[in-house]
């Protein structure tokens, strides 16, 4: 267990301070794509959210007496990266996108509360549960695929390169900030869950990003 | 003066709703376009104050009895043919454009206040001022002129670009409608300022425009 102001947590807090920007970006594009204006709103207003997050994380950072410039910056480049190559083709795309990457920071959100002191588990709760705002993709998928049968294929090979790059973005970050690496692996005196247990939390993650894309009717 | 609940305030209210909406979604892209975290933070403040602003008239509209949906939604063409018109090739441009934009719409909103009752006058003050925060962009805009003053002569096109579209815009609003038009100019047995007073409007806010870009080093 590692306190508030220790490298580990604020690396943690700049992975998602990053993540949430990103998020943040992500969902507007996906505003401006979208024709009707209920997509528009909902996915404006959760765009808005992850922004407002982003702006908590930071003023935490900087309360702690972190460079929230520098180690939000360090992640620029990999979450630069993983949106790079998984820039949507169309709004079905970024809907489902936005649904996906929402659950799985949830689950982070969830796996990694275990390594924090408990009042950053607390703040990590707050700014990373309040997913469920992603639901409203649902409809708008299950009607493309009712619509264009034809689409599922596409929509679950989309959602398996999520994951997949999602977790190959995840290893880049274990080997590139190893305080961030320790706070889950241990190492270096540190005692953490240890390698299996890394990969066990890796399939959790896997398994669980499996049974939403089976609840959106789609092959995992 | 119409009341609010009139045909043309609504539509007053749409107008508005649509170009929050749009300004929401471009600021949000020129802080994707952005890579030092300052400018990403201070655009996606910007960004969600103004979807803020756009809920907040959606809200005020639906309050009224109006079909928001539809009003805003005659809107959508309109403003997507002015953004398209006037993409940003990169941040400069795109900086430029987010406070020029801001500057146009706060001071339609004070030409406007002038037609609505005093209860939307009120609400348009909270909505359309507030401007200043693309105050940000000046020393960015300024800093990038003394690094390349080649690049002044390109800005300043972009600058008359800009406020010669959104009068091209102005003028496609008052003829797609007419309830709106008829809010500033008069007819149909209303009293409205009259056709000479409406280009007065247009020419005071040309002439305020010009003044910002002198104020930015750039030939009006």
């Amino acid at each position: 267990m590692v306190s508030a102001t220790d490298a580990p947590v604020i690396d943690l807090l700049g992975l998602i301070a990053a993540g949430e920007l990103f998020a943040f970006e992500t969902l507007a594009r996906d505003s401006a794509l979208a024709d009707d204006l209920n997509a528009k709103s909902a996915l404006g207003a959760i765009a808005c959210r992850e922004f407002g997050h982003f702006q908590l994380v930071v003023a935490r950072m900087r309360d702690s007496g972190a460079d929230a410039d520098a180690v939000i910056g360090a992640y620029l480049p990999i979450l630069s990266e993983f949106h790079a190559k998984t820039a949507p083709r169309d709004l079905l795309e970024g809907l489902l996108k936005a649904y996906v990457g929402d659950g799985i920071a949830a689950d982070f959100g969830r796996e990694i509360a275990a390594y924090v002191d408990p009042q950053t588990r607390g703040f990590l709760d707050d700014v990373l549960s309040g997913s469920g705002q992603a639901e409203f993709v649902v409809p708008y998928v299950q009607q493309a695929l009712s619509q264009d049968p034809g689409s599922a294929g596409r929509l679950a090979l989309w959602g398996r390169r999520l994951m997949g790059e999602a977790l190959a973005q995840a290893q880049r970050v274990a080997a590139d900030r190893p305080d961030l690496a320790e706070l889950v692996v241990g190492g270096g005196g540190q005692t953490g869950a240890g390698l299996a247990e890394f990969a066990n939390m890796l399939a959790r993650m896997t398994e669980s990003h499996s049974a939403r894309m089976r609840s959106l009717g789609l092959a995992p």
